[in-house]
């Protein structure tokens, strides 16, 4: 598991590395993006850093625990509430915002998506470090989005609110048709918005 | 490419095969989700159901074209249009069809994709002889929709149109949080009826 996990992952914010760590970061996402996940290796990420094995496995215990921090350290810009000041503007730019992510961190997620299927463990991480936050950032802005007036609190379902990044993610994934702007605009005007302003019976 | 794919696939309904055709496609998928699509062999499959190997690479010139077509044929009930009479039926109908194919054909489904970023034949194969047939279907239960005065033809939006499936797919692969019923049920009546039923502007 992740070495800065701590039992309760729901208290804690995406983690912060030192300078020197996010170095170590940016260079295995680089590294990923040009070998891709089964030919990567911890050492190699250590001699392009010039960094010790031993403070890379001091951090990392694992190929997969470095990469998956990599790729949560490399979409950091996406897990921070956009606070446009209208629920209209908030999710166009967490759409932006995920299509941003996926164009440059596509391979990295078909890496670990790929990875994720043999391992229990970097499920379980990809689950609590990414998964968990971005949920946290949706429910902050649907429920901002009720204490303006602009929603009821009854239609906030969470078993369906991850629509709008996973409809995205699946475009960029599977559909090999990836997402573009126009895609996240009729997203949110034909698709969200009509969901989340219904009146409830 | 596909030996039986014609110059324009938009004509064309997904390929018959002929029985012992089906059952050299239900070896390669049953081959597929014990071994995986790396040590997957054309010669294993020929060798299982006792064909030669020139049999199979007639048919199928590839591993690629081989695991495609099983793919595809293995999923091949979801590929017709459920004509329960109603626009909320027919979106149950295909949201429990393809979780039920996202059951049994994940690990499949995951190999595929993972072989079509490496393969942009298998990709175009899978664009026209899969997702193409799979948007001409939710073209027409939404047409018939239309014509029983359910939705107006103006909110058919090709761009988005995919949500239902996309999501679930994205929920099944990505989330690791497999969908159900609930999930359908909640996704066809909170989200995709509100956005289809409302009035344009």
């Amino acid at each position: 598991m992740f070495s800065d996990s701590p039992n309760n992952p729901s208290a804690s914010p995406p983690e912060c590395w030192t300078a020197r760590e996010a170095e170590l970061l940016a260079v295995t996402l680089r590294l990923l993006q040009t070998h891709g996940y089964d030919r990567l290796t911890v050492e190699a990420v250590a001699s392009e850093a010039k960094a010790s094995k031993a403070t890379m496995y001091r951090r990392w215990p694992s190929k997969a625990d470095l990469v998956l921090a990599a790729f949560i350290h490399g979409t950091k810009e996406s897990a921070v509430a956009p606070r446009t000041g209208s629920l209209r503007g908030d999710l166009l730019a967490i759409g932006a915002s995920v299509c941003q992510s996926l164009r440059e961190h596509t391979s990295t997620m078909r890496a670990v998506l790929n990875e994720m299927s043999h391992s229990s463990a970097l499920s379980a991480a990809m689950q609590d470090n990414f998964v968990h936050h971005r949920n946290v950032l949706m429910n902050e802005v649907l429920c901002e989005a009720v204490e303006r007036g602009e929603i009821d609190a009854g239609v906030i379902n969470p078993e369906i609110w991850d629509t709008l990044p996973g409809y995205l993610v699946f475009r960029s994934m599977v559909a090999d048709r990836p997402p573009t702007e126009e895609t996240v605009s009729m997203l949110v005007d034909e698709v969200l918005l009509p969901s989340l302003q219904r009146t409830r019976s």
